[in-house]
C-alpha cells in the first residue's frame, strides 16, 4: 500500500472523503505548490492553500521543547510576536529542520496539518486559525509529500485535528484578526513594518520559505471591490496579474514549471506585432531566416564573456530515444554562437554586407529564480535580429533605427510609453559593446522593466580569436587592409504581453489597447426579458449580428455576442475580463431609436451612437481609445520620475515607488554601491519579489528633461565624484 | 604534443604542408564525414572525400595475411573482383575490424592514408587510385582520427606514400577505370548488378561502410552538360538536390548532425505557405497558440500506441546549468501529449466545443537513420493543429477540409501536383483513428512522398484511461449521456520546400514557382561593353531600376541587379541557379524598341515584351508560369501511376520509376508481404537511400481513374483475396 493510499485509508477511518487528490512535481514555496496545483488538471479550479508553521518558544537547553504548530489560511497573518504572548509562551521562532524531522518526520515543503498523528500531537500545542472551520473553500494541503495535494473542507480539517484530541489536549482556535487588532498590528493590507525581533525570525534557515505564506487566490472581484480600504502589497499585485490573465484567458499554467501556454487571446497580440515589426524590418533590407535550436558545447562556449551570462541557465540535451549522446548539445538561450560561425563562412568580402538576418523563435533560459508567466519564463518567444556591416557608423545607425521600432511597438501598438537610454557598462549585454534599450514602468508597483534592447556588438564576436568574421577593407588605398565586421543584435519578446497587462491592466481584469485586441468591438444584445417574443427577440440578435458585419466590412475586427443562456451582465463581466475595448449594446430602445449605446473599457465612459455612419464613429472612437491609454499612462510614467540630486531622497523615492533619476559619474562601483545600500535601506521584500535594491535602469538619450549638468560642478549624490549624465535608477523586475 | 600536431609536425617533415586541418563531430560513414565538413566552416569550399579500403586475401589460417590497402578518390569504383585479378590474389574481403586494429591501430572510421606509417607500410599492399596524383581537387583525409580531417593536394598524398617506400615495397598505382573496362564491367553511370561474390562481401560487419562511397562533391556543373550520356543514380540525385539546395542558398549544413539551416531564400517560402495557411484556416475558425516545448515523461508516456511510434526518437533535456534535473524532460516531437491535459480541463461542457487550435512551431525527432535537408532532418518546422468535436461527423468533415487547404498548398502555390488519398492501417498515425494524406511524388527517382497528413484521432485520446476529456451530450434526451470527444490533429511541414525543390529542380539549379517566390522577376541590364560610355551606362541601368519600381507598383516581386563587376551571363546564372521565375534584359536595344526581353526560368522561352503596360503583362505571365509548371508536373505523376493486376508487373512498375495501382485487399498481412517481396526482387540500394520495399502510399479517394472493382471478383494480385479498392503501392521517402 502506497503511503497516498494508506493515508486515504486513515482518512476515511475518520470519515474523511477527500474532494480530490493530486500528484505533482515537487514544490518548495507557496509559490511552486500553487503554481504545481494550477497546472494540475484535475485540481479543483478554486481552493486556498493552507500553511503549517512549527514555531519553537524559548526554552531551556535542556528542556524537551514544546513546540507550536500553526495551521492557518494562507492569506492570515500570523504574528508570532502576538500569538506568542497569547500564549504566554517567550520568543517563538521558526523551528530548524531538524526539529521538523525530530517531531513530525517531515521536512518543512512536505509538513501539513497531517503531519500531526496520536504519537505527536500530544507533544505540540496545535493552534487553528479559527476562520477555517467555517469556510466554504476547499483547501489544499500536503499528503504528507511536497509533492501530493489532498483537498479538504474547512471542517474535514478540523475533524481531523478532533480526533487527536485527549482528555487534555486540546487544539486552539485563534482568530488571528482580532488577535492582531488587539495587539495593536497595522490593519490587512497595509502591512506593518516588521519587528527587529520579526527580522531575526527570518535569518533562521529555512524560514523564509515557511513563513511567508503567498496571498493565493485572492478572491479577484472581491478584492476590487475593496480596493479604496485595500491597498495591494506588491506580492498581491503580481498574483493578481497571474489572475488577471487566467481570468482574461491570455495563458494557462503548464505541468513543466517555469513553462505556460499561450492561448489565442494572448498569441493574436504576438502575431500582431509579428506583422508590424516584420513590415518595418523587412522595409530596413532584413530578412528571416531559420537557425536551428541546438548548439554544440565548444561552439557555445566560444565567447567567454558572453556564455558567463548564460551558462547557469543553459538547458542541455544528452539523451535521444534509449542513447546517450556522444557530447551533450545545448538549446539556445540566444543565437550569436549559434549563428555566427555561419557568418564567417558567409560573409567573403564587403560585398556580401551587411548581412541582416533576423529569426522568430523561442529560446531557452533555465532560471531558478521564481518564474513569472510572460516576465520571467524558462522558455520564451522571441524575434532575434542580427547584422553584420562593413562600419562602426553603419552599425550604429541600425542599432538605434531597431530601438525606434520597438519604442514604435510599445508606444504605438501597445499604448506603453518607454524612454530610450543605453544601459550602463554593468548592465549591458555581456559580450557586447553597447546596448541600447527601451525602458518601461509599473506604477502599481513603482519598478522599471527592461521592455527590449538593440546592442552593439562591436568587433567582439568578429575577432579572430571568436568568430573571425573578416573581409578586405574596400576604404583602405593600399588594398591590405583587413575590417572585422560590426555586429549588432536585438531582441523583443513575449515579454511584450506582460508589460501590456501590468501597465493597462485594472480591477475589472485586463484591458487591452485597440490596435492589437483580436476583438475590439463586442455586441451584446440587451433587453431581452421572460416576456420578449421569440420575434423580438429575434429581432435585437440579428441586429446586432448586423452591427458586427457592418463594423467587419468597415474594417473593425467585432463580435457579436449572441449566446444563449447567458444574462447581459454574464456577457458584460466576460468581456470585461478579457479587456475587449468597446462593447455596444442593442436593445429594443436602440434599435427604435436607430442607435448603439458604447461602453469604452479604458474609462467606462458610456454615449449612445447612431447606427448611421457606424464604421467611421466606431473606428475613430477606437483610435481614440489607443491615444487615451497611452497619454493615460505616459503621464504616469512622467509623474514618477523624480529628478534627485540629494542621497537622502534616494530610497524614499523608491519606496513612494518613483524613479530616482541623479546625476549619476557612471562609475561602476558606484553602480554596486547604490544597489547594495538601497537594498539594506529599502523594506524587506517577499521571495517571489524582485530585489530591493536599486539598479540603473537606462541613461536617457533625451536628457533635455532635467536641469542641465554643469561639468565638473554637478557631482553624483551617490559617490561625489563628478556626474556626466542623469541616469535612471530604479528597483527592477 | 597532441596526436593532430605529432601529425602535422610529421607532414612537415615530408614538406607537406595540408591546405586545412579542420576539427568536427565523429563520423561514421563518407555520408556524416562530408556533412561534417560541409558544416565546418574553415573546410575549404570544394573539395573530394579520399576513402582508405583494406582487404584481406584469402589465405592459409596459419599464414600472416597481407592485407590489401586501396586508396582512392570516393567516386572511384573500386570493384574487389577485378582487383583481386589485377592482383592475381583470391577472394579479396573486406577486412575485419580486427585487423585493421592490428595492422593500423586504427578503426575503420578514423583509417586513412596517414595510418600508414614506416611499420606497417612493408607488411602490407598499397594500391594507389592512379588519378589522385594529378588531379587538381583538394583531398579530405581523416587526420588518424573520425573526428579531425586534413585537407591535402593529390601531389602531397602520392608524396607521403613515397616517403615510406623500401627498395622492394612500392606502391601501385591503378587506373581503376581501365580496370573495369579490361575486366568488362559496365561503364560509369550505369552500374551493374553486383556478382555474388560482392554481396558476399558487403555482409561482412562494417563492410557497407568502408565498401560504399558516396559520390560526393559532384562537380554540377560539370555533370549537367553531360547529362544526355550520363544517367545518375538515385544517389547522384540526393547529392544534386543538396547542391541545388546550396547553390540556390536554400540552406546550409550545421555541425549538429541532421539540423539545418533555413536561410531567407528557402525561409520566404515557408513565410508565404503561412500566410496563405494561416487565412484559411483562421476562416474555418481555427486559433493560433503556443504551447511549451517541453513535456514530461509521465504524460509523454501516457498514449502507448503514440509514444511507441515515437520513443526512440526522443531528445531528452537532463541538465540545466549545472544541475541535474529531478526528471528528464523530453523535447516534443509533437504535441498531443502536451495539450490534451489542457483540454481535458478546458473542455467542461459542449458549449467549450469545437476547441480548434494550431501552432506553428518546431519539433524534434531525433532520427538515427541518415537526414536529408528538408525531408528528414532532427528539428523542423511545422504547424501542427488539434482540434476537439462533439460528433465524429464535425470531425470527419474537418478532417477532409484540411486535407484539401494541404492539396491546395502543394497544388496551387507550390505547383506540385499530389493525390488525396487515406492511409493503410499499418500507415496510418499511431494511436490516432484513420490518416488522410496528400500524397506526392518525385518522377526523377520514381518514389512517393507523404506530403501531408490529417489525422481523425477519433476518441482514442480522450477516453477516460487517456487524457479524459469528456462533456455531457446535449443530444442525450435522458441528460445523464456522456459524450468523449472526437479529435483531429493535422500537420504540414518545411518537408513542403523539399519536395516542391525535388520536382520542379532541374539541370540549371531551382525552378521556383512564382506564387512563392520572394523574387518573381529579375530585370538585368545587358550589352554593356568595355566601350559603352558612362551615359549609356547609367541610361541602361536607369532603365533596368525603373522597371524593376513599375513591376513593384503593380504588384509584382521584381528587382534589378544592378551589380557592378559581373556580366551578364554570371547573373543570368546566379538567378538561374536561384530559380527566379523570370529574368527580363534591358539593353541599349531594348530601350531604343522600349521593350525587354522576357526570359522564362521553367522552360527557357524568350520573348520580347513592350514596356507600355508591362505590369499586366508579367503579371499574365507569371500566373502561365506557375499553371505550366503545375500542369507539366500532374501530367508527369499521372503517367507514372500504373495500373497493376498481376504481381509479376509489380517490381518491374516500380524500378521503371513508377507507381503501381492495385486492386488490393487491404489486409494488412498482404501489405507486408508486398514490402518484402519488392524488396528481395529490386535491385539493391545504397545506404543513403530509403528501402527498396514498396508499401502502401495511399488508397486515393478518386477511385474514377481505374477500372471498377467488381466486388467478390477482381482479385488482390499480390495474396488473390477479393479486392477492395485501388491502391497507390511504391518506393517512397
Amino acid at each position: 500500500m502506497s503511503s497516498l493510499d494508506s493515508l486515504t485509508a486513515s482518512l476515511a477511518s475518520c470519515s474523511i472523503q477527500p474532494s480530490a487528490t493530486v500528484s505533482h512535481g515537487e514544490t518548495n514555496s507557496p509559490a511552486t505548490w500553487r503554481e504545481a496545483l494550477l497546472a494540475a488538471p484535475s485540481a479543483p479550479k478554486d481552493f486556498e492553500l493552507i500553511k503549517t508553521l512549527v514555531y519553537k518558544p524559548k526554552t531551556a537547553k535542556t528542556a524537551v521543547p514544546v513546540p507550536v504548530v500553526v495551521i492557518a489560511r494562507d492569506e492570515t497573518e500570523t504574528i508570532s510576536s502576538a500569538l506568542g504572548k497569547k500564549l504566554n509562551l517567550k520568543e517563538l521562532r521558526l523551528a530548524s529542520e531538524d526539529l521538523l524531522k525530530e517531531f513530525f518526520a517531515s521536512d518543512k515543503n512536505s509538513l501539513s496539518v497531517l503531519s500531526l498523528n496520536n504519537d505527536n500531537f500530544p507533544k505540540v500545542v496545535t493552534v487553528v486559525d479559527s476562520t477555517i472551520a467555517t469556510s466554504s473553500s476547499v483547501f489544499a494541503i500536503h499528503a504528507l509529500s511536497s509533492s501530493s495535494t489532498v483537498f479538504l473542507s474547512g471542517k474535514d480539517i478540523v475533524s481531523y485535528l478532533r480526533q487527536l484530541e485527549g482528555a487534555d489536549v486540546k487544539i486552539q482556535e485563534i482568530d488571528f484578526q482580532a488577535l492582531k487588532t488587539e495587539t495593536g498590528a497595522t490593519p490587512v493590507g497595509q502591512p506593518s513594518k516588521p519587528s527587529v525581533k520579526e527580522k531575526e525570525d527570518a535569518k533562521i534557515e529555512g524560514a523564509v520559505q515557511i513563513a511567508i505564506g503567498v496571498k493565493k487566490e485572492v478572491d479577484f472581484a472581491a478584492w476590487y471591490t475593496n480596493v479604496n480600504t485595500c491597498i495591494p502589497s506588491l506580492l498581491d499585485f503580481v498574483l493578481i496579474l497571474d489572475q488577471v490573465l487566467i481570468k482574461a484567458d491570455m495563458l494557462d499554467y503548464y505541468n513543466v514549471s517555469g513553462c505556460y501556454i499561450l492561448k489565442p487571446w494572448s498569441y493574436s497580440i504576438w502575431e500582431e506585432i509579428q506583422d508590424w515589426f516584420n513590415k518595418n524590418i523587412k522595409a530596413m533590407g532584413v530578412q528571416n531566416s531559420y537557425f536551428p535550436m541546438f548548439v554544440s558545447s565548444k561552439v557555445l562556449e566560444r565567447e567567454k564573456d558572453h556564455i558567463e551570462g548564460f551558462s547557469p541557465e543553459v538547458a542541455w540535451v544528452t539523451r535521444a530515444g534509449n542513447s546517450d549522446l556522444e557530447e551533450p548539445i545545448a538549446i539556445r538561450p540566444t543565437s550569436e554562437t549559434v549563428m555566427y560561425p555561419y557568418y564567417a563562412k558567409w560573409i567573403k568580402s564587403h560585398r556580401d554586407l551587411p548581412l541582416k538576418l533576423n529569426q522568430w523563435n523561442s529560446v531557452v533560459r533555465w532560471e531558478f529564480k521564481n518564474p513569472q508567466p510572460f516576465l520571467r519564463t524558462r522558455e520564451f518567444l522571441w524575434q532575434e535580429g542580427h547584422t553584420a556591416h562593413l562600419t562602426q557608423a553603419e552599425a550604429a545607425t541600425e542599432v538605434r533605427e531597431i530601438l525606434e521600432l520597438y519604442r514604435r511597438v510599445y508606444e504605438e501598438l501597445l499604448a506603453v510609453p518607454v524612454i530610450p537610454g543605453i544601459k550602463s557598462e554593468k548592465e549591458k549585454f555581456a559580450g557586447g559593446l553597447y546596448t541600447t534599450t527601451v525602458e518601461g514602468f509599473i506604477p502599481t508597483s513603482g519598478r522599471g522593466i527592461q521592455a527590449a534592447t538593440s546592442h552593439c556588438l562591436g568587433q567582439n564576436f568578429s575577432r579572430p580569436e571568436m568568430f573571425n568574421i573578416v573581409v578586405e577593407d574596400p576604404n583602405d588605398p593600399s588594398g591590405q587592409g583587413k575590417t572585422y565586421v560590426w555586429q549588432n543584435s536585438w531582441g523583443l519578446s513575449t515579454r511584450t504581453i506582460g508589460v501590456m497587462t501590468m501597465v493597462h491592466g485594472d480591477n475589472q481584469g485586463l484591458v487591452l489597447p485597440p490596435r492589437v485586441a483580436c476583438v475590439q468591438a463586442v455586441v451584446v444584445p440587451c433587453g431581452i426579458t421572460a416576456k420578449t417574443t421569440d420575434e423580438d427577440r429575434a429581432k435585437i440578435n440579428n441586429a446586432c449580428d448586423e452591427l458586427a458585419k457592418v463594423l467587419i466590412k468597415a474594417g473593425v475586427k467585432a463580435k457579436a455576442d449572441l449566446r444563449d443562456g447567458y444574462t447581459p451582465g454574464y456577457k458584460f463581466n466576460d468581456w470585461e475580463q478579457k479587456g475587449v475595448p468597446l462593447r455596444l449594446e442593442i436593445g429594443p430602445n436602440d434599435i427604435a431609436k436607430q442607435q448603439t449605446l458604447a461602453v469604452r473599457r479604458d474609462n467606462g465612459e458610456k454615449s449612445p451612437v447612431p447606427l448611421a455612419d457606424i464604421g467611421v464613429t466606431v473606428s475613430s472612437l477606437l483610435e481614440t481609445i489607443q491615444s487615451d491609454m497611452f497619454s493615460r499612462a505616459q503621464k504616469e510614467y512622467f509623474s514618477r520620475l523624480k529628478e534627485i540630486t540629494r542621497w537622502e531622497d534616494v530610497v524614499p523615492t523608491l519606496d513612494d515607488k518613483c524613479i530616482a533619476v541623479l546625476p549619476w559619474c557612471e562609475v561602476e562601483a558606484c553602480e554596486d554601491d547604490i544597489k547594495e545600500r538601497s537594498g539594506r535601506a529599502a523594506e524587506p521584500q517577499d521571495e517571489r519579489a524582485p530585489s530591493a535594491g536599486a539598479k540603473s535602469l537606462a541613461i536617457p538619450f533625451d536628457q533635455s528633461r532635467w536641469t542641465p549638468i554643469e561639468p565638473g560642478k554637478t557631482k553624483c549624490p551617490a559617490c561625489n565624484r563628478d556626474a556626466k549624465r542623469w541616469t535612471m535608477f530604479g528597483r527592477s523586475y
